[in-house]
């Protein structure tokens, strides 16, 4: 058994070590497979393109927090999503840092800085700042505890409208008035074809005027030109993207450089290397004894 | 009696339609003062230098959430502080937002943006990332809350070691050992004799190599040239400022341009315009009904 492994040669280091410890065997990347029939795992963000070369796959393991991004796998081929401790946080880390961003203009004084401008503008306090959170999941609650412990006030929405305690969270039917009381968005959803392209013009057009957009759910579920247009009749007034349609972003995209809008490449979920090590070891040893597969995805129901 | 109202024309407003609300006089910036024998109070960041413009003034009213940059005053006019409930939140909100920019490497991916570079870093688990809170005041003492709630390990130092429930706080005998431990430093202190310039080349150097520093306390405690040695040298691998040396810093100053370094103009300790103008209403019917006055500073404290 040998684990493929997909990903930057930081993160590969980190992993290398780890399965050295524990005399497993690790191939970094595709360039350095000299036996490709040994390989029955790939730890990855997204599979190569041609499996075939593979024909002991047994499991692919997905990195991120999601694994809605994934292709169809062969069949008899597992899917795997990396259960990390560590990864919810991660990803409220970077949703809370967002939503503050936003709630305290920092696009804004980014660009004045850039001019080195010193000039203050009015704020408001947390109390008044209404946040709205699109996907009530694990990730969803704990950004809304978060949030809602600094002060302000926090409803949620998700397909299912299931009770969170301590929260307001709308269902499907309820999403109008969800968004009309909701002076900051947070998309935290998953990828479904339900979900895909749902933060469109008319999505938007339903947020108060100068509402905020945090988007850490799909590049897929936004609608960039509907964001551009937007921003540009002062329906939204700044944005912060961890993920974007395309993914990479283009070098020359105009979201690069919009003032409004600050852009990080896809690293809110970042799993910690050595708990994703870990959960691939747990994996490579269940499938070696023949017990059930941690993070086993059901595809049916995408996520 | 009057108030003389030194601030921005955005903030003026705000003002005026709480004291038109309330009956009460105001004249919004110094040039609007047609009667200057009628003005009693001054609310203001900096009042104006020449004070003997104004013979019958009573009591300066400090916007911000110190006075400790207040020049001495007449004999006789009292200094008050704005209570303001929600000035220590919008402190801490902005301080927690900086600690997790800094925590999550906003800085590098701004100056990738800038670029269009779509490259992600490896990070590290909250958990993984001791925090350091030099000032264990009201506002100390909520961002230790907020961050130790995230999963940081959090400790605090301040000058008299006065333990606080569930956080670990260092005394003035204590600073090295503090530093020595601390990953990501964030400097609170009110400025004092004993204060001024602390966090020098010596204080850098003894964090841990890499280390990052949020500073929202006041410009005079920063030496801005050790800083730059400090990330020069690998010391510092990033900081977030809101208070620099000088104040305003100056457009062509080389801070703004560092790729290392956010700065924002001293707006982490905004008081709501509503709120401070309700305390400065305070302050003027306690004035006139000889009650005391609220948030009456004792300077010889210096805070």
């Amino acid at each position: 058994m040998a684990l493929l492994f997909r990903s930057t040669p930081e993160r590969g280091a980190i992993w290398q070590r780890v399965f050295q410890q524990e005399g497993e065997r690790i191939f970094l990347g595709e360039d350095a497979v000299d036996d490709p029939a040994a390989v029955t795992h790939i730890a990855c963000w997204m599979p190569p393109r041609d499996l075939s070369r593979y024909p002991s796959l047994q499991v692919v393991i997905g990195v991120g927090a999601g694994v809605d991004h994934m292709p169809p796998l062969p069949e008899g081929v597992a899917l795997s999503r990396t259960l990390a401790p560590g990864i919810e946080g991660m990803v409220r880390d970077w949703v809370v840092m967002a939503a503050l961003a936003l709630h305290r203009d920092l696009p804004a004084y980014l660009d004045q800085a850039a001019r080195g401008e010193w000039r203050t503008h009015t704020t408001c306090l947390a109390r008044d700042r209404r946040i709205g959170i699109m996907g009530m999941g694990r990730i969803g609650r704990e950004v809304a505890g978060t949030l809602g412990a600094m002060g302000f006030p926090v409803a949620g929405w998700s397909r299912s409208g299931t009770p969170v305690a301590g929260i307001e969270v709308h269902g499907a039917s309820g999403l109008d008035g969800f968004l009309a009381r909701t002076d900051l968005l947070i998309c935290l959803l998953p990828l479904t074809d339900e979900t895909r392209g749902i933060l469109n013009a008319r999505l938007l057009a339903c947020l108060p005027q100068g509402a905020r957009l945090v988007h850490a759910g799909r590049g897929a579920h936004l609608d960039m030109a509907a964001l551009r247009a937007a921003l540009d009749g002062g329906q939204l007034a700044a944005a912060m993207l961890d993920v974007t349609d395309p993914e990479p972003l283009p070098a020359d995209h105009w979201a690069w450089s919009d003032p409004r809008i600050i852009v990080t490449p896809h690293i809110a979920s970042q799993t910690d290397p050595e708990e994703g090590a870990r959960h691939a070891l747990a994996v490579i040893r269940a499938t070696r004894n023949g017990q059930p597969v941690p993070g086993l995805v059901d595809r049916a129901k995408g996520y």
